[in-house]
Order: C-alpha cells, then structure tokens, then sequence
C-alpha cells in the first residue's frame, strides 16, 4: 500500500492524480465502439482557472480574524481545530452563511453541493489543518484522529505504532476520518473489520450550538446510542472534529486469491456460508457472469476474490471447496488488488470516451438479494436509451444479507445528465420496491435525499430534521444534503 | 433451559414465582448477622388486595371500544396488535392520558414509574396478547416476533424450527422481545451472539403521529442509524410492537467450566485476549476476589466462568492458559449455570431478611477499567453508613473494553431508600469521573435520568426531546423516564 500513501491535490474535474490517469484498454474501447456505440462528445471540462466565481455575497473578515489570514481562501475557510470550528459555525450562523464541511471531497451523491437559495453565501469548512493523530491506547485498542487526516495519513500514523484501522473504501487514497464516520462508510476488508460505523467508538462533534462528547465505553445500555445520528449525517447535524475509533494490530501484509463459481446464486451461496457460519476473511467479493466476462477474460462464470491477512486460511478455502468453488491461485486475487483504487480514474477515461459511467449499490438480507440483482439489472437494462453493459458484484458480507454493487457503461445521450437522472429514478423505485436500501455506503447526499424519505418515512426523516433544528437552527449545515430542500431557516 | 420456560405470573412486591422463592444459605445468614449487623426490620409488603386504588381520572370507554371489553382492566390496556396499539395512543394524546409500554415488568431502573402530574391518568400498554412469531426467514437466519413475545416462549417458537436467539439477560424468565430492544439488553452469551441491539435487524413502531418501518438490509449507508433511535428509547418514543433480529441455529447445549486466575486484573488480562484476538467462548465471565470468596468458597483468588456452545474449545482453553489461567473443571461453572436465573431471588431473601440488596452495572474501555473498578469499590464501601459487603464481576467484553457489575449488601438503615440513593448519587458521580457509562445494559428509566444528561450532555437530551416532541407530541409515552421531568407537554 506505500505507493498508495503519496498524497496529491485531486483534480477539480475529475478524480485523482492526473500523473496517474489511464487509458482504456484496447478490448474496452472496441466494446464501446462497437457494441454500445459510444462515441467522442466534444464536451471536455475546460481548465479551472476558466471558471469566474463571483466576489461573496458576505464580508469574510470575521472570520479572518477567527482562522487567521492565511486560512481563508474563496469560499474556503480552514481551522486549526475543535474550537476555531465552532467559532465558524457561530459565525456563519449569524449571517445566515451556509457551512459544508469539507474532507476528501470524494462524494459520489452530490454531498457537497448544497442548497445556496435562502443564505448569505457558502463557505467549505475545509479540516485540512485538524490533521493529528490525538491519541493511541494500545491496551484498548483505540485511536483518537482529528477529522481531517486523510486515510494514507492515518495508516502510516497507525503504522508507526503498529496498527492500523483496516479501513480501505475505493475513495481511500483521498477520503478523510471524518468522511467516512459522516457518511458510514464501507471499506474492502469490512469482513474483518468491521464498516466505520461499527469502528467508531467516540466522537467530538462541534454544533452552531456548541460541543457534543459522545463515547464513554464500547456499549452502553444509557439510552438510545446517540453516536448513530452523527455517523451518516452527513454534515448536516454537527462537523465531527475527532474521531476514537478502533484499530488492529497491522498484518505484515494481505494475500489475495481467486475462486470460480459456476453461477452468481452459487457463489452467493458460498459467500452466505462464510458471513453466517464462518471463518470470514479479510474480504470476499464476487463478481456476476457479466462482471467476470469483462475484467476476467477467460474465467467461465463467476469470479470471487478472497483477501486474506497474511496467508491464505485453510478453514475458508475448505468452505469455499465444499460450496463449489474452484480454486484459481494468487494471480486473479492479486490482480484485483493492484487495480483495487482505479476504477475512478477508468470512468474518467470512460467519461472522456463518451461513455456514460455510472454506479449503483444497495442492499439487503440474504433471501431477497436474487429478487433485488434481478430488479436492478433489468431496471439497468431498460432504462438508458441505449443498449447498456451491466457489471454486477456482491462487494460486503453480513450474516442476514449483502451488498450489490452494479456499474454501468453506455453510450451518452444529447443530455446525459438526463439520461443517468430518468435511469436512477427507475433504479430507485425498483430497489425500494424490491425491499433494498437506497445505499448501502455511497450516501444520501442530494442524489438519494428522495429516496430516503421514502426508505425511512416522512415521519422519521421529520424526526432528524427536529434535531437539526435543535443543533442547527439556522439551518446553515449543509442545506439540502441528506434531509431534502424543505429544510431550512 | 426446560425448567425456565414455564412461565408464572410475577409477584407484585417481589420477583417471580413465590414457589421458587429460597431461603438464605447458612455462611450468608451468619455474615449478615455476625459481620454487617442485619437485623430484621418489621416492614413487611403486605398483600396487594390491601392496597386500594383511587378510580381513574379519565372514563375508559373508549379504550373498551378499540382493544374490547375484557381487554381493558385497572390501569391496564391491552391491544390485539399494531392497528391497535396506534388507536390506543391517539385516544389516550388526545386526553392527556400517559402511556406505559409494558412487556414483562423487569426493569430495576424505575423504568415503570412515569410522571403522573399533568396528566388525566395513567395506562399500562399491556401488550401481552402481541405474543406470536410473525415469520422465520432461514435463508437470512432472521426472525419476525411480536413486542410482546416472553423471551422463553420465543426461544420455544425458535426452537421448534431448529433456532435461538441466544438472548438470556438475567431477566430472561419473565423479559419480554420488545423490551430487550426497548433497553438495548445484554445477554449472559453476548460473546457469541451479541447485545440485543446488535441483534436487531428491523423494527415496527406505533408512535401517536404514526407507524415507522424500519430496516431493509443488514447494513447501510442511507443517512443515520434511525433504529438506535427507538432501541433504548425505553417506550419514551414510540411503542415497539414487532422486532426483526438475526437468529443462530440451535446448538445442542452449552457446557461450563471454571478458571481460576491469581487476581481481578490477572483474570482481566485473559478475557481482553479473547476478546481482542479471539477466540471468543460463548461467555466469559470474571468474579473479583470478593465474589469468588462468597460464590464459590475454596477457591484462592478469582473464578472465571466459561460457557461453549456444545464442548469447550481447545483454542479458547489454550489462551486461558497462556494468561495464567488454571482449570478448575465443569462444576464451578456448572454451577454458575444452575444459579444463573436466580439472583433476583436471593436479592428478595436478603431484603426479608432485613439487608440491603442493590446492584450497580458500568463499562468502560480497557485501559480505564482498573481505575473505574477501584473508584466504584472504593465509593459503595464509603457511602452506606453501614459496613457493606461489596461484590463484582466482569460480565460482558469487547474488543475495546468491558463491562462491571457491583453487588453491594449491608444493613438497612432506618430509612433504606434515603440509605442507598445517596450511595447511588455517589457511585454516579465516581463513574462518570472515572470515565464509565452510567448502564452497561440496566437501562436509564428514571433512576439514571439525570446520570444520561450528564453522560452525554444536555445539548443531546435536548436533541432527543426534539425527537420525541414530533413523535409525540402531548409527551404522553412514559413521562419522565428516560428525559427526566422536564419533558411534558
């Protein structure tokens, strides 16, 4: 993971280091042109410096003297820490600023595009500089992080002392601490670690309306567990300043291996055996026919790629045989783990082909998730206005049910942003309908705000707004993300 | 567990079944005598046909007409199912009459002893008639159980499809499922299968503005948590009336086994092992020197109890060992087994007899947990006014730290309650300055209310009475509980 660890600044109009952009593999190009019909658009970004902002609406000068000189940028404002954030909060909540707090900026659902009608300006509340790690307890095995240090940064943090967190979501080269407990996030390996909702133990949060301390043992009977309204609130109830959350001691390293199974059902069966009876490993993911078609040439049916710490565990592999799996060496394993952080720079090349690239997870318990693969794909299918190619995985494991991960690549149409909206519509519907979640770990942000009422309730998604109310009653925390645009001041 | 699954209706002044009631064994009469001075004190309970009640303030016909004639009783209610329950609550918001959600009457945190000012009365939500299993899900090893449930007809129910809950809190006899989740309870097997919170997939809940439905997939990433809202809410925020949690396949039977180990933190050392690097047993369980002594005379420093679902694990066995744990046999633990429902018992023994008899449960995180055991010792022996026999086990473990439930007896003095709520007070305070929750799984009711707000500020009370102003709104659902006084309408 060292070369992983070298950070750079992401691109405004894409994802990533542009020293690290891809070009489409040969066979890829020849199935967009030819069996989707992909073809060049002549819509490219255009540079940055391109783009004219107008001045603030708002005199930035308060805050100024709140951050210092040097921390506030256009539209950017940068504290040192707990208390520096919330000043800023009680700053822009008096006039009316709107605040988004920013991390990675990795977000995939529109997480950090609020609403502006209605507020005096927005700021991003950049936690850049809250970049320690606070404290280790090597005895619990906890860690205190400040919200702003980016995934690499923790793990060589964690490393010096021998530990890490385990934590790697496809957004790991630049997503922060406090990102993925605001959004629950899922990494690669939650089979062994745990989701980052289930690592946190403690959480700092500052609120227009001040502190909030939350974590005093692993469990507590003392009420509802108030840490779960912050962990997947996205910004909107408070701005997580620090994070305690569980580590482990480092492995020396992780091996990857892979398996074929004859079906999608057949490996979902063997990967329900591993969640519900165990041994889990570090992680098992497994691809459909489509899937392994494309980024496995070569295997006949169902690629599944097991990780584990160190070495392979015999317990797992005697599951996996028993369930009908064929082992297929290191090399299919091994190589999902060198192209494990790509995808994001695959659909900008995608992107920039003319393809329409796009993603969609969900979830739900074990004996709905053939009914739910069927629903989304055929939704996938139908709904583009172009012929489609539809990959499928189950990318994380719990022993009631799974994770879908589908990715999708057409050819765009005069107005793709339309074309992928109609389709998300009809995925969404036919999700819910199917009896999954609107996310499994990508988020609400605005592109799922809809969704989640209908999810949840109109009643609940009124219960979290009577406590943003209370946190926030300005409204300026991220307006529109999550709780929809009826919130408000 | 045959024995425990007849059920009995419980004492009014006491716990259980008056014919499984037990007399104190000798070496615990002579102590109370000889070394704590308790004499009995002549203040017998009396009969419960002795105490008369004042008619209610409010005319129950109505509540006659949803649930029918014999299914309203003094003071009591109760509903046919969740249409049911939805009517009682808007009956008796629109009359100001308080609600009290009853399951199986458990609670040793005035979890049943709402607020009355205010209020045109007070009804007990009896909802022993939701009493079926509503589905079994093999598939996703899930089950549908009605609120009112009794946890041993559920494990019968479970049973006769070949599953468990694998839920047995000391309560178990008499608790219900819809108030394990209501409390977030923790089992005596909470190693191999989890609190009950942690077992919980799904909830339906009646508030007096509406039904909420919740959980559509194991995990996800769709905003907050929002079941660990309701799960430990304790009825304050709605009325449970269905619960979805995972099921394990039945095993066998559960074997136990004694440990010793030299001291209390030796002992520590061995179960943070397991819990941090596996493998977990089904329970572990650690008694201080001064339990051991009284519960299991004879042995020389601390007993560890250890349960395996069929046969021990070598594995498990073999970290006992290396941490200086030395096997004492089936019989200590065997006998654990045999005692383990039957504390509340003893505890009624020693109130006859004229003792004080209180329990007091925190947690913390490992590293913490030494100095928290002391502080909390430390506080009881100071603060009864009379020597007291103070007692204490690790019940419960995590990766990242551990439960402590205190016993503490000594002689009533003449006013007990005055006597053990200033010692209360006390050991509250200890525990929130030694950094420990204030329950580990007793729950808040109205006993720890002012602990909660001190626990995790009055900022987030305030949050969750937000909650409960838009769920309920006349603030009818067990006032004071939970939210302190202050709450109402």
């Amino acid at each position: 993971m060292a070369q992983s660890l070298r950070m750079t600044a992401m691109r405004w109009e894409g994802w990533g280091d542009p020293a690290r952009a891809i070009s489409l593999p040969p066979q890829l190009r020849a199935l967009l042109d030819n069996a989707l019909g992909v073809r060049p658009t002549g819509r490219p970004a255009g540079p940055l410096d391109a783009i004219e902002l107008p001045p603030p609406a708002f005199d930035p000068s308060g805050l100024r003297t709140i951050v210092g000189e040097p921390n506030v940028r256009t539209g950017s404002v940068l504290p040192a820490g707990h208390e520096e954030v919330l000043d800023v909060l009680r700053w822009c909540a008096q006039r009316r600023v709107a605040v988004v707090p920013f991390g990675g900026g990795t977000s995939v659902v529109g997480g950090l595009a609020p609403v502006r009608a209605g507020f005096a300006g927005v700021v991003a509340l950049d936690l850049a500089r809250l970049d320690r790690l606070v404290a280790l307890d090597p005895v619990s095995r906890t860690a205190t992080l400040q919200a702003g240090v980016r995934a690499p940064a923790a793990e060589e943090l964690l490393a010096a002392q021998g530990f890490t967190l385990g934590h790697f979501p496809q957004s790991f080269e630049y997503a922060s601490i406090g990102g993925f407990a605001a959004t629950r996030s899922s990494g690669q390996y939650s089979a062994r670690y745990g989701r980052f909702d289930e690592l946190v133990v403690g959480l700092r949060v500052a609120t227009p309306q001040g502190s909030v301390g939350l974590g005093r043992a692993p469990r507590s009977g003392a009420g509802p567990d108030l840490r779960q309204l912050f962990l997947g609130s996205e910004g909107t109830l408070g701005v997580i300043t620090e994070v305690t959350a569980r580590v482990h001691p480092a492995p020396a390293g992780y091996t990857h291996a892979g398996w074929r199974f004859a079906s999608f059902p057949d490996g979902m069966g063997a990967l329900r055996r591993l969640a519900q009876d165990g041994p889990l490993p570090a992680m098992v993911r497994l691809a459909d026919e489509y899937e392994t078609a494309l980024t496995a040439p070569g295997i006949d049916g169902c690629l599944a790629v097991v990780a584990f710490e160190a070495s392979p565990v015999p317990a797992v592999e005697a599951v996996l045989r028993a369930a009908g799996g064929t082992p297929l060496g290191a090399e299919p394993g091994e190589a999902w783990a060198r192209g494990r952080f790509q995808a994001p720079y695959l659909r900008d090349a995608l992107l920039d082909a003319g393809a329409l690239a796009e993603t969609v997870e969900t979830a739900t318990f074990w004996s709905g998730l053939p009914a739910l693969y069927d629903a989304v794909r055929a939704c996938l299918m139908d709904n583009l206005g172009t012929p489609p190619l539809v990959l499928c995985h189950v990318s994380h494991v719990y022993p009631t049910g799974a994770s879908l991960y589908f990715t999708v690549v057409c050819a765009q149409s005069g107005d793709p942003v339309s074309q992928w909206r109609q389709a998300k519509q009809a995925v969404n519907a036919a999700i819910l309908a199917a009896g999954g979640t609107i996310s499994h770990h990508h988020g609400v942000g605005t592109d799922h705000a809809a969704g989640l009422a209908e999810e949840v309730g109109p009643l609940m998604v009124d219960a979290l707004r009577a406590v943003k109310r209370r946190l926030d009653p300005a409204g300026i925390l991220n307006p529109g993300i999550l709780l929809g645009t009826t919130v408000g001041p």
